[in-house]
């Protein structure tokens, strides 16, 4: 790649080889040139044996792979038109098909089943990395699930939960977003045959007034690209519509792993929980000990600005006039495949973070055991009113000492003495090892936290995960992330 | 209302008393009460029995509506703290319930399970409205499928279409958007019974140790609300991406309004459509042939706010810290209930448009005979060859006519006589009345539009309206809309 | 207000009665009767004396607070226009000027003017705000700028730095947006009178065919609504893009308010940094020594939504057809208004908190102590050299106990014994004090922090706040904000 | 380029080379250079003259073009660290001054200040293109300044303006953007040589203790990279603040561009307006009469994703942590180079279209001819009282005959003989010369449009531009544009 002009960085450092390969000018031609082999198939089929000669398609099918980018770039500078053109490089490479390549066809025939293809494409891609992400972080959480750690509200000291717990919140957004992906999925329809501004007039023309033919041929088409059926009406293009819904489960995966993201950089921050160490990682000599959760950074930075893209889309569907205007062209171009490429970075890093987050029991219990106290004062008092205090009495005495307690905390950093100093205190009739049980057993505080996590794996994450148990067994193609 | 405060115009002038009722504090405060006899009688039923008295119960119940707003402004004066004063306020109102209204309970099981029941509630209004519109539309397109108009790309001439097929993609649109709200319906579970962190832990307590007790009242009050089953877990709130789900589906439901609503605004400006004629609407006196279609406009409008949503419910949601943090509180506060009630605007006008679109034959006429002999050329060319005529000649012939007349009609403005000018040219061997019968016919240049709309209603509109057949005898309320 | 409707919260909870008041229908048709009152007075002014005769005009102005809203409402019930609507009503309350009201003008000549003035008073009353916002946290940073505290990259430790000079940055920022809004504040020029499509051609007519009269008509209007001047040209409004250069600036205001509670909110969950304590709140007893940055929380919740105002704007602006479509309308009634009362909230909060920020510096030190020495290895690498130990052997010295440290306080939450470890070390020639004096004190680490920020303030933000002297002596109105 | 892997359409489709430079890896690589040599040679002159030798000075000065990638790329394999591998290879280019590239600086010195250098130099570029874009449209408005036009107001029939004064429109838009981008030019400065966290602690050991060095070496190296000062304060980068207001500006520009294209397309359609024939565009033989507004959609798509862009930066901003996170980094390195890109291409798109629009008066004229009886109505009724007629009868005579034309224009399609009706009527006191003199000459009608075009140029457009005299004389880069 040359020094001397921009290079885009979503090529150059984030994502897979694999789907930049699916949004490679090689794919899109190839798939153009799959889309006239499946029409003159098609209309062969439906009767025009006489145009659409058996050796004209085998000469376009012997030639479906290579793109003669030379010819075509050539024409295309003549025509101004890239179909035409690569029509006629077609052509060149198929000369028994050369007239008849395109019969019937306006440009939107190739290029709108085109990008559904690739977006179907990409999309499956896009699933198989959103499960290998949710089987990770079902392994974290199983792994963690037994780790109490203060939980946090407002970022403020809060109820303890697990770690394993905690993050299962995240694996729910994903799967949220499984199911609206494959609710996408079931939307992308072909194009089809549908004809200039989708009336099916050429084609009418060419099956001289057959409408059944004509309507096969629309069918035939979409199902020999790899759909169930072609949408049942169009303008000149297909729905723009479905170009949002598809961008909104993309950047739905941007949103569950900018929270997944947020949160290690926030526990890291607390010395709670890091980042995997990674392999080729070198430590600085000065600060070794230093571990900056970069990658969970980096994915909230790709992750924002794939959620602000579904706007674009929006807008530019809802501004299209009439049977089509093109000023749907040249943001599509740039936003379908940054909207993937985004997804498929971000993912790559949530595969790579999620599936090995480390969590520090060392930190988690030294914040543990100045908060714990605090939050215990209430088992306390119910446990001192059991052994015999008054209720009245005993709530003023933790209170009173609570305060003071929390005080000296704050104020002067002093550490948290007040289970010794409940246990000095003989309104409470509680010695310090009977404390210290209450006090000190984190596990007391986190409720159904590890059932929940059980019966969420087994009940919910396990079943939709064995729905694609081939997916688990690839091996994860590595991106450049640097 | 004061005039001398800021009003929002949401409320006085665009949106049904239906949805501001459903976001109203009349209805938050009930739902409140309801969580809270949810919570209670769930409670005795598992075996509180001494705690939770029948005529606690049945004075909670008895005091289920009305809502002692002014104890509870005192009260939250005092506490600050809203669910704590309308506790206390509703212990005011239910003595014999005072102490056990809220039993284990945080704020957020009411407000929570609250968001959620209104939020369910009111896209089963959307859904109703959304039905209506589709239908509406659905009877104009058959209405107008076999009025042909010139079609449009680039919004310029381009091969003809009916204007009762061109609005099937506004009708195919909707019913994504159908499915879309019909599969984010299935993503809306209570949050249930969760506690402060989302570990149950004062649950687990209330019923000492008795962990099927716990898990069960999760599901009993979920279902005493309405709901099917809660979330399987959570922190403090329920997930923050269902939001964005939720209001990604109106936003695509604006955006199919809009795309409605900009393609009325210019077949209005090239007069071959209009809004249809409201019963109110006074004409100017000087203007009075004039009808701007201001209804559309402001579906526009309307629409351009609500697709710009979304963006903010994704960075809330991707940026919950941990358990919760209140970044989400004002924000949703605002966002909800505009999200919604800007698509109840949308909806109301695009019922009352989209049914009752009227075509302008004259003015689609006219059009059409300035364009239909330049799009007949083809035609033309065919037809001369089979009569006889060289292929090339009548080609360059055609042409050069083609090109002249062009000329002068932008040119000079004269009206098109291209196929005067064939008839009296001798290398083309058609009369004026075999000419005519080509280019005067705009029906043969319409190809399968009429099919396809009968076959699009038929086969896919009409069963899926056929599911909500009450929905279609509803009779709409009127929004305000000055 | 009723509470059987949706009510907008940015009314009922966030925002200062003066900003609502600037909103208010009072407001608006208060600015048309000045508007309509400039005209006439112009136009008396400019020799029509004998169609806008004296007493009309003085009818006019002793009519010009009271609004009859009922006789506008009839009125407008049957015309369907507003401003016709209003014109009629203050014919009424003034019948010698019955007439001549709006004479010539369009409606857009008073909506115009009035959202001009409106949004020029309002962004008077934002400046007033911003202004005390920076004048609060100068005397924040002024207070902390001796602080040190542990500077922060990535979240993780990193180079100290001192609690005021960190908030420098946010003082930048909003001098920033201080620069911009004054920028802004001069590109508001009146729409003055322009006619229909901006052609004055009406007002030609008026004055029969004197071009002068007409351009200083326009001029004239425009003074006396208290601008310098009109736009030179316009369509039927005034340019939409002012709208969103002014609405930027409340974005990027909000956007520094967000960055700033942001970083509160962080700080407080590391227990450095807490808001003010608020006169009236009431800590619960349970968790007395707990302080949620809840004010925080909501500037930021507040800040996100204006921050995405600005699209709205921006597709408005771009998507105006011709001399103008109304689909500007709804949008802007919305949009205008939200974008001041988001800002008027914000800056609220940012007052409120910013100026009396709390550092907690008992938790400050026990962090940095943790910290320290591991900072300060560069430096005790350097001491060692210069008291002739190896380089290179003190460097590994240094590098091995630090490894194993750093190992030790994560991995099992010991206390950081380095100076300890490395005095105990015959091979590091310095004592315990030495060591002591070198990574005991914070200061030696944070550069020229302080004075940085006594230059920062004394060269850049004192001149800055000393010319708006008269703003920081108003006394501040509080908002609900509940 | 390779085939195989996804190419950027900004850089391969839309922009100019010269900008795709200022945003290459040369570019930035030098950049980085010009730093360090500016660095170096600071710190030599402020008296560190033994440890910056003047021959390392040299060594530095000598290799400032070529960039080592071959080597920064293998030790960047093994560092992971990009700004020390360029250090690495630098030194490997410039032996003598190996040890001393980089001294006391940390990455954001090289990599902040290189981006503020680069967007400095990427936003004069864009001034001179908006300098030549409005130059270009002034030509148009001049040029169309006296052609009538039916204004238009909801895209509907309304008083006429001419098409120029219409366009003068854009340029008070583009003369916005231009002073915004004026005042934004003034808020860059250099981040200059701050330290880590911005404290200056590594510089202030390096000169031992002396402040005003520190100080100076700060200024000195901003100013030797082109800037007046440096920011007073910053974190461990230069506000990010800054990049929202740069972007703002460009999304302006954006929107300004969109409504020319938007209103360009209009007009196109209803035949009006043409864009410039493009010398190399190929007509298709079938409709060569048809012209598309393919650049003006274009404009209109790019400038759609270039709206949307701030708030990505909002976001980064207002969410940045502390001195500084990570998350700032690659949607920076994505979105920087977009905005600056599609900027590029949407006003060598602008430049292109709007120098040279075409008026077509036929068509224009015809309109007028149907719409001008209509629009002249008042006028007729004023000339028929002034001949005698009772003002009461000839508004009912007029009217009738109003609406009766307007009806059989409407639903017959009849032309407009609205003119032949009064004339004939005798009520009308106006024969049909009186009557055409009236309303068939639509000067009459436009007020004061040429007036205002005029004023507008030579008083406010003109004097601009002669402010940047030598930009209009450059030549302008070609984009591909394919």
């Amino acid at each position: 790649m040359g020094t001397d002009l921009y290079t885009e960085p979503l090529v150059s450092r984030y994502t897979s080889k694999h789907m930049q390969a699916l949004f490679s000018p090689d794919n899109k031609f190839r798939t153009w040139k799959k889309c006239w082999i499946a029409l003159a198939e098609s209309q062969r089929e439906l009767g025009l044996t006489e145009i659409i000669t058996e050796e004209a398609l085998l000469d376009m099918k012997a030639n479906d792979t290579e793109i003669d980018y030379d010819t075509a770039a050539a024409k295309e500078k003549e025509l101004r038109h890239d179909v035409m053109a690569h029509v006629y490089a077609y052509g060149g490479q198929a000369p028994k098909a050369a007239g008849i390549i395109h019969l019937g066809a306006t440009s939107q025939y190739v290029v709108c089943n085109t990008d559904l293809s690739i977006q179907r494409d990409a999309l499956a891609s896009i699933k198989r990395d959103l499960i290998k992400a949710i089987s990770g972080l079902a392994q974290t959480v199983e792994r963690l699930k037994g780790v109490p750690v203060l939980g946090a509200t407002h970022f403020q000291v809060a109820q303890p939960t697990t770690m394993g717990k905690r993050f299962t919140l995240a694996i729910q957004d994903l799967l949220m977003d499984l199911d609206a992906l494959e609710w996408v999925e079931k939307q992308i329809h072909a194009r089809g045959a549908k004809g200039t501004t989708g009336t099916q007039a050429t084609f009418l023309k060419l099956f001289k007034g057959d409408k059944e033919k004509v309507l096969k041929l629309d069918e035939m088409v979409s199902q020999k690209l790899g759909f169930e059926r072609s949408f049942a009406v169009t303008g000149q293009t297909y729905p723009r519509k479905l170009d949002t819904k598809i961008v909104e489960v993309l950047a739905g995966i941007g949103a569950s792993a900018h929270w997944v993201g947020t949160n290690i950089r926030l526990l890291s921050g607390l010395k709670e929980l890091d980042e995997p160490f990674e392999k080729k990682q070198v430590g600085s000599s000065a600060m070794a000990y230093k571990r900056n959760p970069m990658r969970s950074e980096r994915m909230c930075s790709l992750a924002r600005k794939l959620m602000n893209l579904p706007a674009n889309f929006h807008a530019t569907h809802a501004n299209q006039w009439l049977e089509r205007t093109l000023d749907d062209s040249a943001i599509r171009r740039m936003d379908i495949p940054q909207a993937f490429l985004l997804t498929d970075a971000v993912l790559g890093l949530l595969i790579n973070v999620g599936g090995g987050l480390i969590a520090n029991t060392a930190a988690i219990n030294n914040r543990m055991k100045v908060e714990l106290p605090f939050l215990a004062t209430e088992e306390i008092l119910m446990a001192s009113v059991e052994k015999g205090a008054s209720r009245q009495v005993a709530h003023e005495v933790v209170r009173d000492h609570s305060v003071e307690v929390a005080r000296l905390v704050k104020d002067e950093g002093r550490p948290n003495d007040l289970l010794d100093r409940l246990a000095a205190d003989d309104r409470i009739p509680l010695d310090a090892a009977e404390l210290q049980s209450i006090a000190g057993d984190p596990v007391r505080f986190i409720g159904l936290s590890v059932a929940q996590v059980d019966a969420f794996l087994c009940d919910i994450v396990n079943p939709r995960l064995a729905q694609y148990g081939d997916v688990l067994t690839e091996t994860q193609e590595e991106r450049v992330q640097v």
